[in-house]
């Protein structure tokens, strides 16, 4: 069942070690497949060396394991409502890479300070309200899941141009087209991170980019006009 | 004799150098067998990549060595006070890992400032208070182990919640259920000691997250309710 | 064609991961040959490990792709404006490498603070001034050349003695006499620009280094008394 | 000639790019024959993945070069001047290892606060004073020994209990009993630079460290009631 889902859902989390967005098994990636709304996500607490695709658990958009031996991330409500919200995503991973983090332990949203932000990112990267006392004793995962959703509404903020968001002091969640994207956009944030806590550093408080540049470099990358890469995938000898 | 222990402990402290945590022959771990009150340690100054089960050195919980020809980690007076003082725990390490050891240096405990933290950490990692003259010129590595218990106690905290000290002006010590764990507490550490200061430098005096969260995260990994994880040991194909 | 000047661009290219310069294809490098006027620049989006020699897209200086199936490099018009206006120079580089970056977000020029700075940099490395909106909606990447040519031309910077340069809330462009010069230059922007944070984070507004240093420095390895390092090539047995 | 020598001023400078203390060809290490008086040096600007043996030059403590077909270090006169000051070293570095070239940069000696610093440095690793024009100007290299040595004696610095030293504006040097001891304690200065840097950032103006402190962890290393370590050099099976 979702052979090449799974394939994908387990690229994407071995990429965590990769890219250095995680320590021990402090992540993990998901991937949905829209026509059966069916999820694929890494089990919990294994360790990426040691995880398989028979390993993966399916669960349908009530959160119910339709296949699986192993307990799905404990994370896995946060996914789910963010699939049911957000109803153009098709990956979404969360770690605790520690630049993000930093940010989301700080309550502070990371401003578009340049280019690199505005390349994949179309304004702040927003950090959630405190979640209530209520909240966290109560269905804490999901509740997470509509702390982040509440934040995208309430600020009128689009998912796709912003593929990613920092939890109040917890850390990022991101997200993409499918898993892979979704790790790529978390990689991003993670660097985005790091350079903007430095440019505050420097400069103190320290006013966003020019809605221009944003635009510009936003759009060169993504949307009906975009000129950045290549139109058609490249095809090699022989392929 | 605790061959076993032995090839734990010379496990864990080849994961030293491989999880970046010394320079040099800066850390050292040992593991405890309750039952004979013997305990395991490296010994001093060897370099991680010659270490062979036979270096390292049996002692009691008198600090008599038992076995080995070599000296044991000068530090071994700090382990033998911990493991006395502290029942359950079955294994230490010490480092100088760069983040944990800036706090030690700045004479400041860790507040717990996020998830990460409490997923490990169920509270503040406390600095203890600068050692005494006499305590420092007297039986110095003993009184290390003496002002850690000291913090602990006067602070009511329970080493198994806090598995991880400060020692002021020194360095980091951390704990576990054995040699690997304490290892693993010792990861965490360093990782939390890197957020956290990020956190402040973006924001300044923080406080500390809230409690409900703090309970949350530390008790969906620990104790009786915890349902982080594989609630079984993965058992793998012919194993 | 131009065989040998793809080979070096090639490999230039492929050295900005060697050196933890870009993260996925977050940077570019391009050469030129000034007798035929012809430049060679990476494609656009492609990754480095894909790269291959025929990948490579040659352009004259008027902009038009003489040879090459795919995209030229969406910075290509930078490239060209700068080959025009800085008529010694053979190699560019543009990456978004995170520490320079972190300075060109911040808006600031990298004041020369040492000796490894003067090394290499005959002075600060300019900051540009804020692109207009008009620049930024119209030609943009001809107008981040353009922008870059005033800051060296209204200060009378020379480009040979500052091979670098940081684009306002954008990132650096290095170059060189070609495109490994180029890189090498590359990588000690990024090193300065890591030195000279940690240097003002020490002692706050930090004032230049004394000029005759900074003529030291620059002067024993550049010019026509210089005097570090071998005087011929290397002549290695059976070379 | 000087054949053992040779192959441990080698080996010392291949450790410089293994400790992560260099870009490029940023750092130098020689080694002396104090029978003879003849200093073994790096040549100035070749690769460490190229050098070697035959590319090492050889010295006399006038500067003569004695062996070798390559220009020595430029920076052979400041070693020589080191060894003709401190007569019981036997090995010097120099590199332009970042977080010590940080303090070097902002002028500052790094004060001893905190054990790690005191198992090698017993005291702060102190700044030179800015160089004069007159010395810039002049003999440059040697000078620079000159404000080294100026620096230790008119401070009552013991270089044998203070293996290294900041340069002002420029970067540091570090020595020891060989070339590998030497390079040895460039890693333990980079290290503690580090670690200083973040423990000032912690808590702004820190004081050092207390006295019986500093005593006890160099002491506990060094000199005649040292108990760090195994007494012996340890005896392999076959050795």
């Amino acid at each position: 069942m979702l052979v090449q889902l799974k394939e994908q859902v387990l690229q994407a989390n071995l990429e965590l070690p990769k890219y250095g967005l995680v320590t021990f098994t402090w992540g993990n990636v998901s991937g949905i497949d829209r026509q059966s709304g069916l999820v694929v996500i890494k089990p919990s607490g294994v360790p990426y060396e040691e995880l398989r695709l028979e390993d993966l658990v399916v669960l349908n958009l009530e959160g119910e394991v339709v296949e699986g031996n192993l307990k799905p991330s404990s994370d896995t409500p946060t996914h789910i409502a963010l699939y049911r919200a957000f109803p153009h995503i098709g990956g979404i991973v969360h770690t605790h890479s520690p630049w993000a983090t930093s940010w989301a332990q700080a309550g502070t949203g990371i401003p578009a300070l340049g280019t690199t932000h505005a390349d994949y990112f179309y304004g702040e990267i927003p950090c959630t309200r405190p979640m209530t006392s209520g909240e966290i004793r109560g269905a804490y995962e999901l509740e997470t899941g509509n702390v982040i959703i509440e934040t995208f509404r309430s600020q009128g903020i689009d998912p796709l141009q912003i593929p990613g968001v920092l939890v109040h002091n917890h850390a990022p969640f991101a997200w993409g087209k499918d898993a892979h994207q979704a790790v790529h956009n978390a990689v991003v944030l993670e660097e985005v991170a790091k350079i903007a806590f430095h440019t505050l550093q420097l400069k103190g408080a320290c006013p966003p980019m020019e809605q221009e540049l944003l635009d510009r470099h936003f759009l060169r990358k993504h949307g009906a006009n975009a000129y950045y890469g290549q139109t058609k995938e490249l095809k090699r000898d022989g392929a």
